[in-house]
């Protein structure tokens, strides 16, 4: 298992981890198996969308924002007293981790699929463990 | 790993593919492990629910359509010039991939468990990976 | 595999299983590689996030009952006959699995997070898989 660090700059914000999980993959080893990534923190989850046009990104993040806001719903309003009830939502709704097929030593990702950290509680320094499994 | 061809003939669509993934494994030789069900697509995934009363995909996909305009939400619209940011935000809500156990060679599912093909960008012909690790 | 069995007590609720799965994973005898925590339900998922404040899985669970309510969206409400479309469709977005990684025996889990059952049609007894692969 490798461990990443990954600084993000805003509250909200994709960052492309691609190219680190392709470099851990090639010194796991392995060749043909499943490769997870993981996020160890609450407010922060992996997503795997495209990233060749940098308004995917945020057209995803703009409607969390709006659908999920801060104060939570009207007339129920969010009782965590940090403030970032959403950002746990949101990393919920993400996911933790994902899983992703190797082949040939060789991470498979489709044309347009990037990797990508998803910070909701930002801006921090953020860890992602790379494990990956098979022979 | 194995790559299966699914057509789409909606929009959005939940396409039932729990047989093709089911054959895959048998032809992977894998008895005890975890199958990877992976879409290598970014404005469509894959999620596991129930497919016995076909209202259950429609309500999901009804939810889904109502609350992720196309346009965007109000006062911050989508910028993506394809007209598909929608497509992107569900894809991420539903999953790239979907991991499930294998055990004496079958595929672990719930009594009224299906794997879906999660559309939302189509109709096209979309692929899925299948990969299993294990013994 | 192992199957837990887990009692929930409310309509919408998040169970922490983390102990019960860190049991498992030890009778596995894995100590590198990867494990799956799988709800065979298509009413209740599975989910990693904090439960160090009872808030943060309440407040989830509120932003998911005001945004899809039982009688589904305004103008196209739900229609699968057992009242629950709402149940099938949070299951998706907080995924019928999560997948976890083990290094050393141990379950890596980062400091604040939990693996809960996501329940939102209980009160039930519910049923978990854990499976482990790596060596």
């Amino acid at each position: 298992m490798e461990t990443l660090s990954i600084p993000t700059t805003r509250r909200e914000q994709f960052v492309d981890v691609t190219a680190q999980v392709r470099q851990a993959l090639a010194r796991s080893g392995v060749r043909d198996g499943l490769l997870l990534v993981h996020s160890p923190h609450t407010t922060a989850g992996v997503t795997i969308n495209e990233n060749s046009d940098p308004d995917v990104p945020r057209d995803m993040l703009a409607w969390l924002r709006a659908a999920i806001p801060q104060a939570g719903p009207t007339g129920d309003p969010f009782r965590h007293d940090e403030g970032n009830a959403d950002a746990h939502l949101k990393a919920s709704l993400m996911g933790a981790g994902q899983t992703l097929p190797v082949r040939d030593g060789q991470l498979v990702l489709g044309t347009w699929q990037a990797v990508f950290l998803a910070e909701f509680d930002g801006p921090r320094t953020r860890t992602l463990h790379v494990q990956a499994v098979g022979r």
